[in-house]
């Protein structure tokens, strides 16, 4: 194996759709690709023309509308079928339309998977896999070949696995990627069988794996210290069953911990946004406990960590989250008491002490108020509500108006429109006032009821808007309460509340209340406009 | 190294309550362990006593209302305090008065950590771990020693390292645990500083790591090769920033790609009941890709394996699923066009051809409801429900009721109640009939005032149960839509449905009739009741 330009290779688009849960427009495959450009993936591949719709309408658009940066595209597709010749098959045909200017080809390489999924001889195979590589070759392409189920294929048959190697290699492909494809295997068994596999053909290799055994990612570093330089991966682990290789660990691994140059330094401290990114527009949330990029992989909780965190950092973290484009956060919960308050208040910019009063008194009602069913390790804005409450006025909140009453109305016809009208009824300074919004659900009801009542006085409040929320019911039968966490922004950054209430509607609107009442913070009195009725429609 | 018995230990209840969202009771922390011992663990960590007051309590409580059938329970807590005897230590003294048979010690072996957060000398650490061991095991306890940092003291300090491992063996510990404390290891490291720990020493080693580099399972498999035989592990890999070491993961590996008897073949075939029973009472949920226990586990999207699936599903799974008590599933998506439409129908007892005319349609119409936001993937009642449209009458629905309209109401008044009342108006057999549900929000009150309206006709609806329901809002502005996916249970089996509107309580009303309208699948006629007008309250 001669020493090899390291290629990181994305298929989100490809094999990463297969995940459950994921529908993603031609719109979305483009605005994912461009973010895994941005990143610095090596490759990226957008999917399987001619074989999926969609993918044939992706590259005929990226051919216009997708400029890359680091990356090259790639289009997957199958070796030619049994007994037709290449350049006479459809699907290989719909590669070559792609005009991709890498291509890579799926090769099986197990002989059960010959015999029972393509129904042909070994020999067969072997001329498939030579034949499509040639003609591909012959046109232009840089050409990858998948050897599916390798690693398996390896141990069933060492030397139809090894020919279908050099069948690729011989017709030209520049990396063959042994392929774990059912994720049963463990990294021992992935670096002896790629180590015997360089030994044995010398061909540049790659490694593509899924994460059924739980060993994806050390698989793939195990790969790579047997000498692979061309891995494969999807963003955020998606895939089939239990997904693939995640790429974003698997990277900050080989920079970090590895020295390997996969991605410049610069790029990876952009990981952690491109994630958050991507993970948007495919509409499949990456786990808040992903390493390195998820926003709870350096969030601590424990009081004593809490405790030593406040001494060194480094001392619980294995990287500086800087690197990766992550943060260091504080969990407020009832294991770390008064100095996981202390440290997220300081967090928030309040010089706190944890021995202090105010300290224990926040501490407190936290507590009693985890109890009840809040949780407060997702809404930093109705803690810091809680904490200015304290600080200012020993628990007596400061508000700069008062809420009457609210009620929503959703009346469906037979048509099955839904329209939803909320009414709130307030009092600013005394003066009573009524307004009411129509939206798309009783809390965005309630969201414009709201604005209609307040932005009059006070304009800070216009940009305010929620941008997501989540519903958790806890317990069941008459104990059951509903929490409510709601996301707000307000162009420039975006904060979260919490709202418990047996009522699911009225959790919904504790949470919104808080967040009203956080952009008012430091706000002493309304603007001078007259209370008076008004109405918002949507 | 002498042979050990192998030694499964859970710290779910200690570890694994530092993960984000997690808050336990006590009552959750017994029902926990009860699981953990049906499933087979060795050993279960209940927590710290004398630290965290509902740990205190735990303990107390286990005494008499927690009967163990395999495990042994472990209370965890830290050596003396430096300058004091560990009998003088009331942190000790609460490890010894929770009277548990096992006791399993915190100690610090990376010098930075001696230093900064004990404010200590390594002289007196080893002597604070010495006496706290022995101390313990003259009062009759079996003691683990979990050495904290380990790997990366290891390499800072050997020296300190393995005089922290003789020393806590020397007092009595019967095994000393290596811990990745901060989970920045990779597999080749801890296998290195296992064996060399193992090999200076002759000590009984553990293992404990965590997932911050996403090699947590892959690392305790490395040190179970390397010789170690107590492994400490979370369920569902429950724990801070990235959490710990998956212990169903971690078992399943060891029992069937090692064959180490780690837990008995048919408690294996217990673990993914387990495994959802212990997220139901922590509240949160395992991943859904989550090897072998996962829903998504052995669930298969693609038309290219869905096709070689109805050949034999072995070729793309890497384990029989009844192994762990899992099983196969396919998803119904645009991905798998005809293939997957048959061998859901098949998976669901229905006897359809992909080549038919019938398949050809419930794949067209999934298709252009997938385009509009629906999902099938976990709505198997409302895929049901449209391939049996298809299969009955060419798209017509034969429903045994009609919508006429719907309203619900929330009224908010200044003690912040928010009683919600909603009313549904029917026909059936074109008699009408309106019906009223109360309930803590707009999604449980309609579901009351459907029984209330149809229980009466169709009595079997009575044992019908929402259980869960979850809101995902599509896309943003004046284009969004909610997805609202429902799950249904009779007692014996659940099931889910979907529902999309632009309104989110109209698109939950959608899930609610298909819920209806498959417990009524098969219903000719309703039952002779007379129709009038009655209400639900609740």
């Amino acid at each position: 194996m001669t020493a090899q330009r390291f290629q990181l290779y994305d298929t989100t688009l490809r094999d990463g759709t297969q995940q459950e849960g994921m529908v993603l427009t031609v719109d979305d495959k483009l605005a994912v690709a461009r973010h895994l450009d941005a990143f610095g993936v090596g490759f990226i591949e957008g999917g399987w023309p001619g074989a999926v719709p969609k993918d044939t309408e992706f590259f005929r658009r990226a051919r216009t509308e997708l400029r890359l940066d680091t990356a090259e595209l790639a289009a997957f597709g199958a070796t030619r079928k049994p007994g037709v010749a290449a350049a006479a098959d459809p699907q290989v045909r719909a590669l070559l339309d792609a005009e991709t200017p890498v291509v890579t080809l799926v090769a099986k390489s197990h002989p059960r998977h010959v015999e029972l999924a393509l129904r042909t001889t070994l020999a067969e195979n072997l001329a498939m896999i030579g034949d499509t590589v040639r003609l591909l070759v012959r046109e232009g392409r840089r050409v990858f070949v998948d050897a599916e189920h390798y690693v398996d294929g390896y141990r069933l048959d060492r030397g139809h696995a090894l020919d279908v190697v050099r069948a690729a290699a011989d017709a030209g492909a520049e990396a063959v990627v042994l392929c774990d494809t059912n994720g049963g295997s463990l990294p021992d068994a992935v670096r002896a069988v790629v180590t015997a596999t360089a030994g044995a053909t010398g061909v540049p290799l790659g490694i593509h794996c899924h994460d059924d055994s739980g060993c994806a990612v050390a698989n793939t570093i195990a790969a790579v210290d047997a000498g692979v330089r061309h891995v494969q991966g999807t963003a955020h682990g998606y895939g089939e069953r239990c997904g693939n290789a995640d790429l974003f660990t698997v990277a900050a691994n080989l920079v970090l911990k590895r020295g390997l140059p996969v991605v410049p330094a610069a790029r990876l401290r952009g990981m952690a946004l491109s994630a958050r990114a991507v993970a948007e527009l495919t509409g499949v949330p990456g786990r808040a406990a992903a390493p390195y990029v998820g926003p709870a992989a350096f969030t601590h909780k424990a009081g004593l960590h809490a405790s030593a965190l406040r001494v060194d950092p480094g001392l619980y973290q294995h990287i500086d989250p800087a690197l990766v484009g992550n943060g260091m956060r504080t969990l407020v919960s009832d294991m770390g008491g008064r100095s996981s308050v202390e440290l997220k208040a300081r967090e928030l910019g309040y010089e706190v002490d944890a021995g202090s009063e105010t300290v224990a008194r926040a501490a407190a009602r936290i507590k009693d108020l985890e109890n009840r069913g809040h949780s407060f390790e997702s809404a930093d804005a109705s803690f810091e509500l809680l904490l200015r409450e304290e600080l200012d006025g020993g628990g007596r909140p400061a508000r700069p108006f008062e809420v009457v009453s609210w009620d929503v109305r959703v009346d469906a016809g037979p048509a099955g429109r839904a329209p939803t009208r909320a009414r709130v009824r307030l009092r600013i300074d005394g003066v009573p006032l009524v307004a009411e919004g129509e939206g798309n659900g009783p809390v965005n009801a309630l969201d414009r009821a709201l604005h209609a009542a307040l932005d009059p006085f006070f304009p800070q409040l216009s940009g305010l808007e929620l941008t997501d929320y989540q519903v958790r019911v806890l317990g069941r039968g008459s104990e059951a309460a509903a929490r409510v966490l709601i996301t707000f922004g307000d162009g420039r950054r975006t904060w979260g509340t919490v709202g418990v209430d047996e009522n699911t509607v009225a959790a919904s609107w504790r949470a919104l209340l808080d967040a009203v009442h956080y952009a008012l913070l430091d706000t002493a009195a309304p603007a001078a406009a007259e209370p008076t009725r008004c109405a918002a429609a949507g």
